[in-house]
């Protein structure tokens, strides 16, 4: 026999937070490197943490009247270059298939970025008349973009996401559609993912390369730092033009349409990692979590304890809850530090005195808490703790939030908070990029949105003193 | 307004079945041309019946203990070289990726025509122990095969598909991980595309690149030609040894694994539709339709017909069946032409007099027969007319394969029976590759498999006349 596992150490957070990051994600098994540089295996631990996201997702956007599709995989050089400002922004990161079948193509084709040109391509065809809008089109696939440095889900030269694209009759609509999936995407990270965010559009220079708007999800991470969560974009008729897609309205008149995307990625996982974990590995948001609860049998050889573990795992499958058994010969010590380390949300110890006393042990990895359960009352308790964890962790994030996002007035003080403090600031600013421009270079903070709840902090700019009646939050993103 | 659209015209089947299907698969919205040759558009219509295929597989996989996984898009050139079979197999397919963020890649990357190398690699890193196995994945993609001639769902240049790849500590086990993923294909194309099925295994030429064996499920389309339905691969420890993967075995010994793959693509959706259609354009299975039932209000214009209409659209709906009520201002003409070439196995007419008499009319897609349901009977009675419309597609599907199957004893005979009735067509077999060759070039048939379902045909070789022990169906292959 193998000599026991031990549950591997994990650097401190606080000592290193990046390697604390990497330990975490190639331990608890959720990725691993590849071949290729930047690009990332998806193992089935962090694949069905995916696909939980997907599930919620992709439910909300057929509530919404989307459907799926599927898009090539490769763009025409020709057709990428149609519309100047996303192609400028899109070109120094493309990969180019150069070869096919042994012989070179006449024509290289990119490895999609994004697919925003496809999607025009395709309606350019497929669009004539009101009736045909709006078209709500959704596809779950990968992208690549090709990162001088990568990091495991925050930065893949390839990465899985779900583009939203859709077209519509009226810039009102256009507008509409683009915040609702942007409340879509909050009401994901919020009610799925536990993470507090913020709602705000992005300055010009940070919008995506073709968008008249962006809208944005900002988050804040266990080290203060910013992760970009989730973006949606509003285009005007700025593609439909340059793609010359057009449609009958309903005055008969030819007229362009109006268009969004908006996407969310596989970083969202990074973002969860780094917002609740620990020192002793991942904390998941139950909702998510591949495993909500993990039964340990304590003293599994004796008589009736591996079958009473095996009866409630099942009782829990029954009532909807993702559950495993533990039966392996390692020690429940070794069990239960490897079970935090995945971050499973709730731990269930059963023994031969609890099942005597018709209980068992419930131990909350967010906080360690212990709750005793009467076996009687199973799938009612384990529900309601579950969504306590819940709650648990959002107030927790939350609350590291609220203390970590400071105000400044001035461009020392801001550059004084960011070195000493670091976290988000919020300050005044004029309109003018090259303030914005600045910031980063004077105070190395870049600007994360206009939050649509604005605050009044101060009459002025911080860099120009002009007046400004914008207030902008900035930070130190990934 | 805009005049009212036409239902366009669609090939006959007869007098050229090609051009009728790539009438059915465009003008019912299934697919679109792209900019890229061989690249497809996949359309929500065409997109959602791969869903609810994916649902049913994705489950089966499940209940069986496959996990998902994601691995990379691109193969470095030295990994996809390891296993020489496999390399020369697929390096004559592939398309290669050059340039990288503007730069001209060290080494190019092979968009993966299938991900055996990619897997292999991963596990060279993570499999030690028998306790590592089984390993038991799959992975939801597209891949990327450089074909010269492409055709809608038949052949793409990009299909989307799903890939099981396994690994085992005995060969017992990987053989019989094999089969009971054939298995699992022929009940979804049975049970779920009411298509029948042929299981067997490739001879030696036909199997996949670095498979010991490879079980098939081959299908007859109505034109009689087969189309390969999808495959499950044997591949024994080659690929382990060619990527040294090793694992310490119970008693302490390094042992090489056992591995399989099994794959089922878009490919089926082109498979159901020159199955099931006819004249008028789609016949789409119930259990995979995107829209199971479609309500059309008759005389919508009366008080309450929409509203009725509306009802049964809800009462259905929680019923679990997909429905959609047509209250476009279209004709009710033009509606019943439109969702009789979409395919819809169920058309329900509902107008004054039905409300007045508490009943509606269900008129089945497969055979034109009209039911009438009383409108209390509906929640039992509408998916008891689905099963029972699979049912009949099966069985006319089935008879039309027993009718245009043959035996053949010689060359000769085999050679007239192809060009004079097409069909299928079984003769034994010596195991003699070049007479497989002699078949294929004197009467153009292609060996489809040994089927497992052997017959005693002759005892000799129809082209060498030796002693033959197997039976061989032999076809003309899309």
């Amino acid at each position: 026999m193998a000599a026991p596992k031990k549950v591997e150490q994990i650097t401190n957070m606080d000592a290193d937070f990046a390697q604390w990051f990497t330990d975490v994600v190639t331990r608890a098994e959720l990725i691993s490197y590849s071949g290729a540089k930047g690009f990332f295996v998806l193992r089935p631990y962090g694949y069905a943490i995916w696909e939980n996201i997907q599930n919620f997702l992709d439910r909300r956007f057929k509530d919404y009247g989307h459907e799926n599709v599927s898009m090539p995989l490769l763009i025409p050089e020709s057709l990428l270059q149609k519309e100047k400002d996303h192609v400028e922004g899109f070109a120094p990161e493309c990969a180019w298939v150069t070869f096919g079948g042994g012989e070179e193509l006449e024509e290289r084709l990119c490895i999609r970025p994004t697919s925003e040109t496809l999607f025009c391509d395709h309606w350019a065809q497929t669009v004539h008349s009101w009736r045909d809008l709006p078209k709500l089109y959704n596809q779950w696939c990968s992208v690549l973009r090709w990162e001088k440095t990568t990091r495991p889900f925050l930065r893949h030269r390839e990465f899985l996401w779900q583009e939203g694209h859709t077209l519509h009759a009226t810039e009102e609509e256009a507008i509409a559609e683009t915040e609702r999936m942007l409340e879509v995407y909050a009401e994901t990270y919020t009610t799925q993912l536990a993470m507090p965010v913020i709602r705000g559009l992005k300055t010009d220079k940070e919008k995506f390369a073709g968008a008249e708007r962006t809208y944005t999800i900002e988050s804040m991470m266990h080290d203060g730092k910013a992760l970009q969560a989730c973006t949606s974009h509003y285009f005007g008729d700025g593609f439909a033009r340059a793609f010359n897609i057009t449609f009958t309205d309903k005055n008969n008149q030819q007229s362009y349409p109006f268009q969004t995307s908006w996407g969310l990625s596989t970083r969202s996982i990074g973002g969860l990692i780094m917002t609740h974990g620990d020192d002793n590995g991942l904390v998941l948001p139950p909702r998510v979590a591949p495993v909500q609860v993990v039964v340990i049998p304590v003293a599994a050889h004796k008589p009736g304890v591996l079958d009473a573990a095996n009866e409630l795992w099942q009782r829990l499958k029954n009532a909807g809850i993702r559950t495993k058994v533990d039966d392996s010969d390692n020690s429940p010590g070794w069990k239960f530090s490897e079970h935090e380390m995945r971050g499973v949300p709730l731990r269930i110890e059963l023994g031969p005195r609890d099942i005597e006393a018709s209980k068992c042990v419930a131990v909350r990895r967010v906080d360690g808490e212990k709750v005793e359960i009467p076996l009687t009352e199973l799938e009612a308790r384990i529900p309601a703790l579950l969504d306590e964890i819940h709650d648990l962790m959002y107030a927790k994030a939350l609350k590291h939030l609220n203390e970590n996002i400071f105000t400044a007035t001035t461009l020392d003080e801001t550059r004084d908070i960011i070195t000493t403090r670091g976290g988000f600031i919020k300050t005044m600013w004029c309109g003018d990029a090259a303030c914005e421009v600045r910031m980063k270079d004077d105070a190395g903070v870049s600007s994360r949105c206009i939050p649509f709840e604005q605050e009044h902090i101060a009459d002025t700019c911080p860099v120009c003193g002009k007046s400004a009646d914008k207030m902008v939050v900035w930070g130190v993103a990934y």
